[in-house]
């Protein structure tokens, strides 16, 4: 419990508390951006006047070196020393004597823990965009492979009209299109710098925060001291983009184990991904994706404690916030690790093209293009779709199929009917006429491929 | 359950199944949007020749009709009908006939219950930053008639440094700056139609969704219909918005509740918003407030309630994504009411100001800025907040305060301290001086109250 | 806002402010429960001589007129009187005089409210169980009548074992029986009278609140009264217990719609229970199940919600309580009709035998029963499952099947294989001989039956 | 990924995969019941003639010795062998040749994890059951020493009557009392064998589930396998309990910070329990009560990922049931060391009896006295109410106090008051007065007391 700083007390810290408060398990993953931050400040400090060139320079070259003991694992956090930041400026001290001793002017363990939590989710965002761009560009490369296999398209789980197998890879394209968007856009809001708030009031020594700001290539900066050292929006918003993008990979996953199971027979997924049981020796388990699928539900359940904990705090640093950490990281690192996840399964995936056809080749998934041929013959939709409803009813009962109706046993179905219907009740020509913008058409598709692999 | 759409069933539906699975009951307010964006699909029908002028103008004129039906209550929905759109069809066709009965071509229930979400959300948005905008100068103006108001700043709940209340009012602002931020991305991504993916794979008839995109004022178009029917991303990315704006106005109503307590006794709420107690005559409650933090966890609830129905869900439109409306009505409802009391409670709370500079007049929340004086002197920081803590430790065992102490005193600590450290002993004094870009002082808080009054 | 208890103040109350703190809207349905508590609060008055026999009679007699007003429609609660409990009192003195301004001694509304949600939710609990015994004996009577079907057994929904369908079915019904345990063990915690704990501190008039609970029927009296008034642990029992059934019946659900997909094809539900497409008129949607699996997330959310707004708050009554209503109404009420459509579904689908038993003649499920074989005769069990991996890449490979395989091969496998195991390659074989207890074999699942019909 | 069962596969995991797949990271701590239910299970092999004795005490021994190396760190799991179970059996056929390859006849790791769990569970469950058992001695022996120190008793964060502290504190150890109830109910659900079901469907060897399960201790045995291997409801439970354990702990914690701050400044915690600030010399934080605050949100997070990876499940074991582990370890975790935090502070805390006295002293909260004492006097108590409420009115606007009013200005207010009143308008007066059942009357305290230290 911060031991540098207890002289106010006449008691050593209890050892269990000191465990409990101690935050340096999860907080090795700061010490880089605890020491760019120190850097920062040095400078600011030194600009200021209250480190000469030579502590300065002093100060500077011991962050590096602890930034190298760290990196080779020489130097550890302990948590007697409470956080980062106090083991930080501890062996900063122990390294530089008395210009280390210089380094926490005009800083506060509150702005410096916001700053390296904003240090930290920036690059976790920017890593994040790197994967789901691999994600997308796979997606985009599978459809391509794939832009000619057709498969049923299906509301409610149940087969609905024929699409292009290429064309549902692509509306997951669309889904990580958005997610990145919320995590640009959250990123904004993460590229501010809180150094110089202080505790919460700033500071009475003329420090600049514009210079640390700058030399941590920060673009905003606080406008509110106060506001500074409570503000965790930055992590509960890209926390929340992690969940939704978990959410939209818990989909993905969903369609994968769906596809693969032998009832739809739709894809197979690479040996390398699959488990087998410790009993039945004939399971192939798509294991990976199914853990993909659960851990939505993690990163939910990181979202709910994030904004748990925030509610209901008076105004100002509270020790509360120490707790936002936890669920910042995994719900960073869970997302990461199930985008790469995602990324292997669908690269690997074998396409089974016939059943996929076989599957799409029911006619009564042809009953939409019947109602919309009436349709272009001018009779009004809701009629077509009523009159294609009691042809529908009239099969079923009969166990046969539109594709086994004749012009004229159509014709009394409704006078509108004529010979050219016939070349209408099939999978590929459903599928070539649904061209309009953003339809599963194939050269809407193939239209929709060339631009995203531009 | 969609009597006009049921030809292929030989069994009406089932009474309870029917109830249960309507959803007219809180869709009443998707009506008007539902007739836009029907206005709009029969402008795009009318371009594609599938309503002649005549039709077309008939079709829109029985829309606006309907539409007035249910202003003036004279319409309602009705749950045989199962959902907003089969009960405006249906009426539509009563009104208009044959040309009604041509509306529902080239598109689907599932494009229509997407795009009436989204000039919903849109509107919804649209509304609430109103009402944050509101809240933001009532802070401001607060904080300008405050501004030399001195009251303790605190971390952990302890007494840390004097702050200006405005400083405090302030970062209030700031959070919903952030917020605004946050709405203006998501409306965004609200402001794109799905309008023409039908079902799920687009339409054979050669409808172009840009028309009636534009019509309805909306930036974006679909690029995939699969996507464009199951995304619910625009729902769960505003609830979020709510969730934090939400837990913000808990933290504001948090500091409110402790500020009005006897305690604190910084402020008092007036009567008109306060309620007493059924059996002690004497209270004065501020439940108005209280309810404003509480319902931090009802919006949480409905961000839970959305991320979790769409969890798992296979592609294309579930019948689940239904359940996705009563969280974002509710979402949007409280977060606009919560806004609107909490505005007027900071409008009329009464500031206690000397109650405020008293509680901030303690000599111990002025450690830092001695501390920071012998580091002006050169002294290092560590250093001088250690000679600080012991000076704090023995003015607590005699019961006296640093104000008490002598220069002399002073001195004894640390040689460093002059007689000019006499003057900083003040609370006023140390806010003054806290000056630093975003801190308390007061020069600054002036200048930013200068910007946010422009 | 209470204007009966407003003498204190010397505002009215805003009217915003009075409809946001007003709870009257969702509290129609505490006013029996209102009444009742009063009627037993009249009952302990009465023994402690603050009514005399005639005021009590005058009192319960006025209480059951409102009853009856409020049972008929013609009197309703009024939000500008804040609550059920000003509102019932309003009218009692309106009704009673004098006597009816008696009736709050000792009393508060906080003690009072805590009362009608214990009363209300009480009657919920029996309620649910009286549902989930109905949907247990549907399930019972289904797997009596399917008790010869085999189906695929399922794991990471990849086939793994034949199973009898009815021991499926039987496994829904397991977890009803432990939803139905919590329920039981929650209602405990709730049979719990509050009354007399008055505003926190219970009262200086000597009523005894031993008799009010036994008036109504609570087993269990409060036994401090800061605790009585501020406990809602009762309601977020009961919504958990709720939430995790309502996770039951999402599970359940998804089985229905994957069951009733094409490709499984297993079940059939009837038609009275379907909808079909505005848009495709062959589509037969099981949107009732979907929404049973999409209702596990809102009640998740009313969890989520109550404990949200429990955190933090300090001792006593705080207003924050009002809005743990809402999510318990909700609960309560999302999962009665879930069960109920449940219970639908499964009476009224139709079981697809045929599919069902071809699906399940696969050979491959049958490597366990191979390995356990070899295991009988003496082979550890690891090796007997790794012959028959290396047996079951043999066949895929070749592109045949267990059930193709001669003795010869069998035993080029393994020696142990000897003509006996022929027999055993068959799904009914495999069934017939998992008679383990808890396992799927025939007479096993025959017995559970006999026990459960009991 | 369980190399030792890949045998049907033709290639070897992808190293990625197995990483992410592998659960053996958190799950050491599983080893030991993993062991004690394999020696369990070793016993019913031999009862039924599987394993022959010499074989079964080979097993028996070598299953310790691995215990032993595990304990002393000598052995550890191994992310490529995928889990803890092929770890354990790899070992075992290491040390146990062909005897051990017999371990895992008639099982399946679908049944040996949930075992493995519910064992873990019903040890966590114990556990905390201690530490609560701990901090409700605290409570009582705290309570007794203070039973005579008045304070104020708040709701809605006001002054509302005075209270003993005791009472207080009592009202803490109820809701305890409760969380005890809850897991005791809980872990009767726990304590169910699940052994035997196999991977879903039971064994056809002739193996009695009932013998492992005895010599486990464990009282229930499963009903029905496909249940048994997927039922995590006593995970769930559990997490619920702790989640609304640790929401009654983030009440008290914020009730010892108010205390502990300036204003309330009620208590005060001891040095070792508290930290300071890296930058105020002066500060005394409470930050281990904050973070017991901040953990409530933690532990409903856990319980949100628990029941959103629950949700939409198919039948049968799936991988998703690996993400349960996580959330349940944490939950428990974490409300253990929150209690032991809580237990350390109570025990720890300083009462300021002279603070909370003057502060109780206040004659405004007497008010309720008033109205009962002329309640006692016959006027009914909505007119006793508004008497004492104009006499509060009258006395604020005058800036003067109930306990100034002389017998005539009472009198003023209502000709009902007597001389006797003086004597009522002391708090201690009050406190003693208030003795119904479960009140905080001196002597009901006492009682209460002596009850508790039986």
């Amino acid at each position: 419990m911060g031991r540098l700083i207890r002289e106010r007390f006449s008691k050593d810290p209890d050892p269990f508390a000191e465990e409990f408060v101690a935050s340096v398990e999860d907080d090795e993953r700061l010490v880089p951006y605890d020491i760019e931050g120190s850097i920062a400040h040095a400078r600011a400090l030194s600009k200021a006047g209250l480190l000469n060139p030579k502590e300065a320079a002093t100060v500077v070259r011991a962050l590096r070196r602890i930034r190298r003991e760290h990196e080779q694992g020489k130097w550890k956090l302990d948590a007697t020393d409470e956080d980062v930041h106090m083991n930080v400026e501890k062996r900063l001290i122990q390294l530089a004597g008395r210009a280390g001793a210089k380094i926490h002017a005009g800083r506060s363990r509150n702005d410096q823990v916001a700053l390296d939590l904003r240090l930290w989710t920036r690059d976790a965002i920017d890593s994040l965009l790197g994967r789901l761009s691999g994600l997308r560009k796979v997606l985009v490369r599978r459809a391509r492979g794939t832009s000619d296999v057709i498969c049923p398209g299906y509301t409610h789980l149940q087969r609905a009209q024929p699409v292009l197998f290429a064309h549902v890879l692509l509306s997951f394209h669309e889904m990580i299109v958005r997610d990145e968007g919320r995590l640009t856009d959250c990123r904004k809001r993460v590229d501010v710098s809180p150094l110089g708030a202080g505790a919460l009031a700033g500071t009475s020594l003329r420090i600049d925060p514009r210079i640390s700001a700058k030399a941590l290539g920060l673009k905003g900066l606080f406008a509110n001291s106060i506001d500074a050292v409570s503000d965790r929006d930055f992590a509960a918003e890209f926390v929340f983009a992690c969940s939704l993008l978990q959410t939209h990979l818990s989909q993905i996953a969903e369609n994968l184990i769906l596809w693969s199971s032998s009832e739809f027979g739709f894809i197979e997924l690479p040996d390398e991904l699959c488990t087998s049981s410790s009993i039945m020796p004939q399971k192939k388990n798509a294991d990976l994706v199914e853990l993909v699928r659960a851990k939505s539900g993690r990163v939910v359940g990181d979202l709910v404690s994030l904004l748990t904990i925030l509610k209901g705090l008076p105004a100002g640093y509270n020790r509360d916030l120490q707790e936002t950490k936890p669920p910042l990281y995994d719900a960073a690192e869970t997302a990461g690790a199930s985008v790469q996840a995602l990324t292997l399964a669908i690269k690997g995936l074998v396409v089974r093209k016939v059943v996929m056809e076989e599957a799409a080749s029911g006619s009564e998934m042809l009953a939409t293009d019947l109602a919309e041929y009436l349709t272009e013959k001018g009779m009004p939709f809701r009629d077509a779709h009523q009159a294609v409803a009691r042809l529908m009813k009239r099969t079923a009962t009969k166990g046969t199929s539109l594709a086994d109706l004749t012009v004229a046993e159509l014709k009394r179905a409704s006078p509108v009917f004529e010979a050219d219907v016939l070349s209408r009740i099939t999978a590929r020509e459903s599928v070539r006429r649904r061209n309009s913008p953003g339809g599963t058409g194939i050269s809407r598709v193939r239209q929709r491929l060339r631009q995203l692999s531009r």
